[in-house]
């Protein structure tokens, strides 16, 4: 397995369909808001992407070993029908992101996709007051990027604030890549950003998680209820977080090991 | 060469063989017992793998030049076959763990092979007495996952305990993805891990290797007296530990030298 | 997309082509130079490059998100076309350059080019005063090295100082590599380097571009006014100093993060 | 160019050539001594290897740009050919090991090449006493290692010491992997290594050289006048210093630089 792959269940049949990521990110606002939707829109798992390009330990979950991958799914929509893309990491180096986005894009432009959002956060550095909503706090903003200028105007509409590029420098990895490379592949695509503190990926955003639902459900014509949301995030919070602090030591793991005062003799 | 390859130098015909693979790792448990198995039961190889992500050095063996390298031996059981595969080391990047284990399934699959299991240590970080059994002391327990939910109960009846989802997180390199993605090649496998402190590698923990084995026998149906288990492992030991020594003194290696205060002048 | 891709919106038909590359590097000579001379010739974009070897970021730029790349222009010149190449970046490996750079001579080569020229900056370590032209500053030297030794006659009659041999050991990246296989592409290649102090590419130097563009206006037959070159600068500063501070930092976020103090347990 | 390509410009007919590899390493006593019968025996350069493996730097070579490569070259002996390997580096990292390896052995095997010999240094850590040898003073041995335990008896006549499997723990690089992959290819391999002090690549020694083509000659059947040796390490010894150094500052390179104190925002 020197690529990625995709294994497809079962091929739906999809009217209009399109695809919305929420992949682990900043803040996990992505991975936590599409991972909801998913499971109260009771979506239907049909497709999982493997890659050489995710960390090389699997997973003992409920007494079975799990691959690291992503996973898709689909909802029948009233007007038009979603393919939802979670996964339990992103690609861990450069070239993998590249080698992910585009197999996910070649596989939704298959599957009658015309349109790409990605879900994922945006990290102000401020802190916000921890563990849920308070009284007179505002709401997180959520903030946009098309894949072309033309677009966005397509999206104002829904309340996104598309006065980001004074304030926002890059979008890194999936989120950004997955719209950025859409138009190669025929497609439009959006980021979808919500405000949180940023301090990364170690915390869940529920608010920021719940605002850019918000916006997300307009768009998509879902009308799922988010006031589960909350209670949702401490299990979700608990293995995302587990999952970043594995792929951390991996990454140290690949590094050379202090050796002992023994000395080797080499030839070459 | 550019991608891991095998080289068969004879296709055996097999009768429902199991894939039992041993390769170094933590405590050398699953190299050790697998190693020990293949010598007892007189096992024959029959092909060899070689990758681009096996380290770039070779090692002089017996006056004679030797590639990093794993190796398969096939043995006609009573009931069923098996193919071990044992090795000199791991792949030392995510990817090419990825491609080494992909080629593996995919080789076990051509030769009819239904069933992956895949032997490793699981590191406890407790000591215990060194360099034999001690009178009264308690036998590592043998921990198991398997591919899939519903195929830990086909292997409950070995004596395996199953129930480490709360105490592993996961288990790394080809130990793990071999078993993970052997769904992919329509295969079920199982992981089976002997207890052992978990220095990691540097130590090779005989009793861990010997309670794996005791309920490997069991489920490939193989008989092999493991009583000069103990004398074996010293030997191994050695090598072992040298192998891992040098890779370690090789990805040093790939690192850059610390350059002389001479100044060099670039353009660009 | 696990490969550089050239995304062509329209072949132009081309007379005799020569391929000038102005790619970000030291006192960021060469992009600034080309980047100027493809916006006071009005050349037409044509293509664009995308790479797994390119970052994994996208910008925010006019409210679009946009992916790094580079980008092809041609302009129909009186007695030869040009094909112009800048871009936002260079590979960030050094298998990437090679990938890159073959992708893009392969491409001119299909043009109908004969010969590619790149630009680049030599560092000399010297500061010159910043800002601007100075009244009796001497001009900065413009080196040269081509593809051939007999080829340099090829291009003496031009102003440009051939004796770099002694002073100059490398030429690092694209500007290197793009003359350097241009052999392997039957074509003659053309490496010109404008003389700069070389506080490596967070520094633009205009004065250095001014001298370089003289020269290749002189070759390619082209001429643009160069007046408002040191007016145009600082802007272009400021991009180039941005994307560079932000792939240092992708670069940075490649590396693992300070683990806390808890402890995890690994087997394998 | 992402993959290591030979361009040969002329297909010679050759009589039962020997493959003789000498390319940088430990002491530079392959690329030196080979490089040395290649001047003296006037052999002729049919082909060119480059490969996205090894830096992506050029030198500036006699105002010439030179991308990295390592050359084919051919001689035609009374008794029987050889195709002479130097150059100007190997790759730097481990998979371009493999892939440069195989690509050479590939290459040689299609010349109706059966035999690989690859000349290298061996490391003892001691130092004798440096520019020249001095009256009284021992030889450097001359160990072996080929690539099968039996093939060794083959070399023995030559004064080969073949008892290094104590001694040398491993050969790193392509002096080992053209040597132990040989036999994929239908060929038997040797490695030859002169005995040196071993300070790494920076030493070049003509005394180990000079032991190492006194048994190299006797095998391949030429009869260079090996005096003149002494007298052209000093320039060879200038030049692949440089190209150590240059590729280690290239290594360096690589790393992500201090950044300064100003703050970047990221969102994902």
């Amino acid at each position: 397995m020197n690529e990625t792959k995709i294994i497809c269940e079962e091929k739906p049949k999809l009217r209009n369909p399109v695809l919305v990521a929420g992949l682990p990110g900043i803040g996990n606002v992505g991975r936590m808001a599409v991972g909801y939707l998913v499971h109260e829109l009771k979506a239907k798992k049909f497709a999982e992407l493997f890659s050489p390009h995710f960390f090389h330990f699997v997973m003992i979950h409920e007494d079975a070993v799990h691959v690291l991958r992503n996973e898709f799914y689909f909802y029948n929509g009233k007007e038009r029908d979603v393919i939802f893309l979670i996964g339990d990491c992103q690609a861990f180096d450069p070239k993998g992101h590249y080698e992910v986005a585009g197999k996910i894009l070649d596989f939704a432009k298959q599957l009658g996709c015309r349109e790409a959002i990605a879900i994922g956060g945006f990290a102000t550095g401020k802190i916000r007051a921890e563990g849920g909503k308070q009284q007179g706090e505002a709401k997180p903003k959520v903030l946009g990027a098309a894949s072309g200028e033309k677009l966005s105007k397509d999206y104002e509409k829904y309340g996104i604030d598309f006065r980001i590029a004074g304030e926002v420098g890059t979008i890194v990895g999936a989120t950004g890549l997955l719209v950025g490379l859409s138009k190669l592949y025929g497609m439009k695509g959006l980021c979808l950003l919500g405000e949180t503190s940023g301090f990364p990926i170690i915390a869940t955003d529920p608010n920021a998680a719940e605002a850019v639902l918000a916006v997300l459900q307009k768009i998509i014509g879902t009308k799922a209820d988010t006031s589960k949301l909350h209670g949702k995030v401490k299990d979700m919070h608990e293995f995302l977080k587990k999952m970043e602090e594995l792929q951390q030591e991996a990454l140290k793991q690949m590094k050379p090991q202090q050796k002992k005062n023994e000395e080797l003799r080499y030839i070459g």
